[in-house]
């Protein structure tokens, strides 16, 4: 299942994609596309409807972030070998944690502001990892049952902020906008290989990156099983979980982000995500 | 006023202190304290109220963390120069930000646990920041306006897993339990100055940690406004600020938290927090 959110923002309801890419309503089954929805027992649910007897949704609306109240947005650094490498950092013994700011969450089509006083606001396309259940001390071998699905997420970065500014990355990853998650959350059934899914970012027409998610260093599975040794996982909770190389950071000389540029990106079977950059 | 929450685990209601102690019940009146209820209109409606009025609360029910749906919870590293000293790092020029997974967040007085694989899991006792309102680019002459109200936060740490497990301190601040807030939100109209306030913290009976928020470096206003240039903050969002000396990996020798220890910790006008320790 493709499941989505449409709407202005704040007020968005839930939908699904149908067969031939129409979106349904689903505001009259669930409230919103979060929490239990998120479950094996909520996931069954939805896929037990009859798609073509939910109302289709006219026009062309607003599309938001496809998880909605998302508690923890958890992103792992340096998770490829050749992103580490242009980054002009080691590979990590184990991954990097770090949270984004659940505030910097917007849709994947939405406009995305450099803050003030920025000169290096950078780009990052990474496979989401949607939490589905309760996760705490979980092996890498159930890792992926804890799995609702999976999103296409741009984990914009401010490099100053986030490495000249007394430490701690946080700075550089969290000012709004700087989340776009989305179109759709696609269940993870729909997923033969998160290992194996071909990704793309570019800016102005020119691809600056072109990954698959086969070179990723830590796998979502052990990726998930770490977490959980140091915080719970909640359904809802969304993990970005790194890019592959082709960030402005790691062009020479470096690319960043300016007022009028577009941007767009995607991951094979997860969708796409097209964003005007402005000045905040 | 001195709001709080109350009740069992998950199905906290909304409480007001009364004049002699007791917890009148406000579930009449607001859903949470969380929200909009955190806004100047929010809190006037509920300063309007005849306390006396409200049905009182029997027995001696478990308190909840003052705050509900929290959003972001935004810790302010090395804020105190005795506490940077004894860390053995320098006095940062700009606040550190980091955050803790709000999953950690629970009730004044509930349990600690020590996360498996835990040898050293450390306290702070530290001021907690309320903000009320929505904060983007605030100066620091309005900052103040922004804070709904103050409370004691814990911020539990296990430092191996914060300074030791690759990079960025979030392995070591989210565990489940790390994050007792409470008892009360006291508004901020009850702190005639947030930047002079004693605070405590024992284990077992010895006062480890003796300060104030006097000796802080960046004082709340400071940070709020800084803060605010990086992302922007939601009301019920809690900024804890940083803690004074007498961590347990600043004794030499280093001392940790075991199973069996017990924690009081305060802050003058804020009340006080009382945790036993187990094993988790």
């Amino acid at each position: 299942m493709k499941l989505l959110r449409y709407g202005p923002v704040g007020a968005e309801k839930p939908g699904i994609l149908d067969e031939v890419g129409k979106i349904r309503d689903l505001s009259g089954v669930v409230d919103d596309i979060s929490g239990v929805v998120l479950g094996d027992e909520g996931l069954a649910r939805l896929r037990d409807l009859d798609l073509g007897a939910l109302p289709v949704v006219d026009g062309d609306p607003r599309i938001g972030a496809c998880v909605g109240n998302v508690g923890k947005f958890v992103c792992i650094g340096l998770n490829y070998a050749d992103h580490a490498a242009e980054s002009g950092l080691d590979l990590p013994a184990e991954p990097v944690v770090f949270f984004k700011a659940t505030s910097a969450i917007m849709g994947p089509n939405d406009t995305v502001e450099i803050p003030r006083g920025s000169v290096k606001t950078d780009w990052e396309v990474e496979l989401g990892v949607v939490i589905g259940k309760h996760t705490k001390y979980v092996s890498e071998a159930k890792a992926l049952d804890h799995v609702a699905g999976y999103c296409v997420v741009n984990d914009l970065s401010e490099r100053d902020f986030q490495l000249h500014r007394s430490g701690q990355w946080v700075k550089g990853k969290s000012a709004d906008t700087f989340g776009p998650i989305g179109p759709w959350l696609v269940t993870r059934d729909e997923i033969a290989d998160p290992q194996n899914l071909p990704m793309y970012l570019e800016v102005n027409g020119h691809r600056f990156q072109n990954g698959s998610t086969s070179t990723m260093h830590f796998s979502v599975a052990t990726v998930i099983s770490h977490l959980s040794q140091f915080m719970s996982l909640q359904p809802g909770d969304v993990i970005s979980t790194g890019t592959p190389p082709g960030v402005g950071m790691g062009q020479n000389p470096q690319v960043y982000l300016k007022p009028g540029d577009r941007m767009e990106l995607g991951i094979d079977g997860l969708g796409a995500q097209r964003q005007n950059v402005v000045q905040g």
